[in-house]
């Protein structure tokens, strides 16, 4: 006898614009989560408790503004500020987050857990949250570009894990539990410096290249703009027409929508096939050669490389990829090495050779059953190959060398 | 701007009577869980690892036949046997399994980890391998009879939690991913002592009173058989007719069936009103009660009752509850005591008074917004029940003392 069980699960989330969110006029961090109007009635009736977990350069920037915004609105409150780097992104953090969670006695229902901060702050809590008595509502606040285009708007949660004593596997564990509620306030952007936009901007950049022509075109116009003005309105000043001065606003709405109708569909990556692998597939082997030097040994700060930022490597070689292999056209790819220079972006690495790309191709294989990478088909828009050769890497990293280097 | 995100997700699991799972002539425990004819073909094409955990009780009745079974198979196996009580069912344990998988290096589809052993060790395996890369197949493979009828069957997993030090949180910390498969082999309940048994039986009983009226019927007729031939068949000299010495194996398979049906469409519990809840609205409290002893010290092993002997305890005086209120005549009240009485479960337990059952009310209201009880409404037959009173609960009280003290 055997039963086979198909259990429907629909998880619904809502990702919002909202224009400063800290100030205490706004409710959208305390209900913005909370659609019907009788469940909102009953919220507001209620003694507010909240968990928020903000990370150290956030609390130092913001702290009085967030400490005064939940003291505006009454609510009991317990402020976690985390040291939530790379290095501390593990199950210590999580368990201390799960700790407050039981210690303030929230509803299991009302009561979401807040993070403020970047993507680390938001892996960790987004990972507690999904854990706590089986799934807890949260809500992400994402205050750096990254956060905001990227690790906001999808499900994925997770925590780096010491496999062997101090040797750390990066988000080897972690959920797909998405957040109720993700508010996209770019203000915060406003106190990022140039590299940190830079690296945001990658992921967007990704977006347009493979599913925006719209957003591509955008970015090759405005790229240096964006990053000047850390992606707030333009001044009047900058020498462009009046109409065009909201164009970053509607760079970051673009980069939204195309992403989330990427992610909604595949909520749980079921599917191996995913145009927002693009600039991911040769980047992971960059982002590991760059953590020890050409000599094996471990680099300092120096040479380590932003995660966008070997996400830009990697695009930028392949869209020479595409271009070699008849997918793109050269103004095309001009183009697009041209935005990705005018934001900043490195089109370029050394340690970015034919081993590494060969290495890169192993893994892809093992890990998705085939190839299955995405690559640009034109302009603004991309495919999955499954017949990549090491003679047209080899050909695109010479030209790409020429192009680039 | 704002973004309304529906991602709907199809969990599909499997559940299956296997016979001798142990057996090296099956291979459901390698290749179960595989139903694509491709699929399995690959599968069988490559080297097979298998991280495989089972409790200490497990390993020394069936070691030697899980190790010769894995090596019959000519399985890579990393055999982990742990302490899994529940003091121990911790997130320890969790990364003790996650560094084992990690360890092996299995592939993230094809080598589902394994559970064999009580609900314990299926709670903490299940709970690794829902985090571990956001999720990775497992098999569960229960081996007490609570586990094969109740805990195998869902998708729940967790651990407890230590909210501060010395102060545990019964499974605070877990997650909803179902295994690929479960293997039901009826066999390994022939190692269970009496007491064991009804524990898990009390489950059964459960979905008998509120769902199955056969299965009711099956629990009240062959009660004492059921317990003393270990739910195998039943010899032929228990003086039952030819046709009903396979009654064991049809009171499991309707607990299996009527479990699954109140599960399944609601796998994630997002609905509060559950029949599969009933037993389980005053048993929590019972349970916490006889942690301590009457004088608040807390007591030993002794005293300690089996959490299915709480759920029976709850649904001895549940069903008189539901006598008193009128939904359950008199004739199916004493069968359903009869019942439990046969299978050896305790119907009486001096701790349950009506300060008890006013605790139990608050916690339960608070917890599920409203009351949202199950009760029997008939013979087999359950619905849930908001307008339940002190005055209620307290004849209930009575009479239950009078019939079952």
């Amino acid at each position: 006898m055997q039963w086979t069980v198909e259990a429907p699960i629909t998880f619904a989330y809502k990702v919002r614009e909202t224009p400063d969110v800290l100030d205490p006029a706004s409710d959208a961090l305390l209900f913005g989560f909370i659609d019907d109007p009788e469940t909102l009635r009953r919220a507001k009736a209620r003694p507010l408790k909240r968990v928020v977990v903000v990370d150290e350069t956030v609390h130092g920037l913001y702290g009085d503004r967030i400490e005064a915004y939940f003291e505006h609105h009454g609510v009991e409150t317990r402020l976690l500020v985390l040291p939530t780097t790379e290095e501390n992104k593990n199950m210590d953090l999580v368990l201390q987050i799960a700790e407050a969670i039981h210690d303030l006695g929230i509803d299991r229902r009302m009561d979401p857990v807040i993070a403020i901060g970047g993507g680390v702050c938001m892996d960790i809590v987004g990972f507690a949250a999904s854990i706590y008595r089986r799934r807890t509502p949260y809500i992400r606040v994402p205050t750096t570009l990254m956060g905001y285009v990227d690790a906001s708007v999808g499900a994925k949660s997770g925590v780096n894990f010491e496999a062997e004593p101090g040797v750390w596997k990066k988000n080897k564990l972690g959920a797909y539990l998405p957040p109720a509620l993700t508010l996209l306030d770019r203000s915060f952007l406003s106190t990022l410096d140039a590299r940190q936009l830079a690296n945001g901007a990658a992921e967007i950049v990704k977006m347009a290249i493979v599913k925006d022509p719209e957003l591509l075109d955008l970015l090759a116009h405005y790229g240096a703009d964006l990053i000047e003005h850390k992606f707030q309105d333009l001044p009047a000043a900058s020498g462009h027409a009046a109409a065009d001065l909201k164009a970053p606003s509607r760079v970051l709405y673009l980069s939204i929508q195309t992403m989330l109708e990427e992610l909604a569909p595949n909520l749980w990556e079921d599917s191996l096939v995913r145009l927002v692998d693009f600039g991911h597939v040769f980047s992971m082997e960059l982002e590991m050669a760059c953590l020890t030097g050409p000599d094996g040994v471990p680099t300092g700060g120096d040479e380590k490389l932003f995660h966008g930022e070997a996400v830009a490597v990697d695009m930028a070689f392949s869209c020479t990829l595409a271009h070699v292999r008849g997918h793109l056209d050269e103004r095309t790819l001009t183009l697009i090495l041209d935005a990705m220079r005018a934001l900043q972006l490195p089109v370029y690495h050394a340690r970015f050779d034919s081993a590494l790309t060969a290495e890169a191709l192993y893994e892809r294989v093992k890990f998705s059953s085939g190839q299955k990478i995405p690559l640009p088909s034109g302009h603004g828009v991309g495919n999955i190959y499954d017949d990549i050769t090491q003679a047209q890497m080899d050909e695109a990293l010479y030209l790409w060398k020429h192009l680039c280097a």
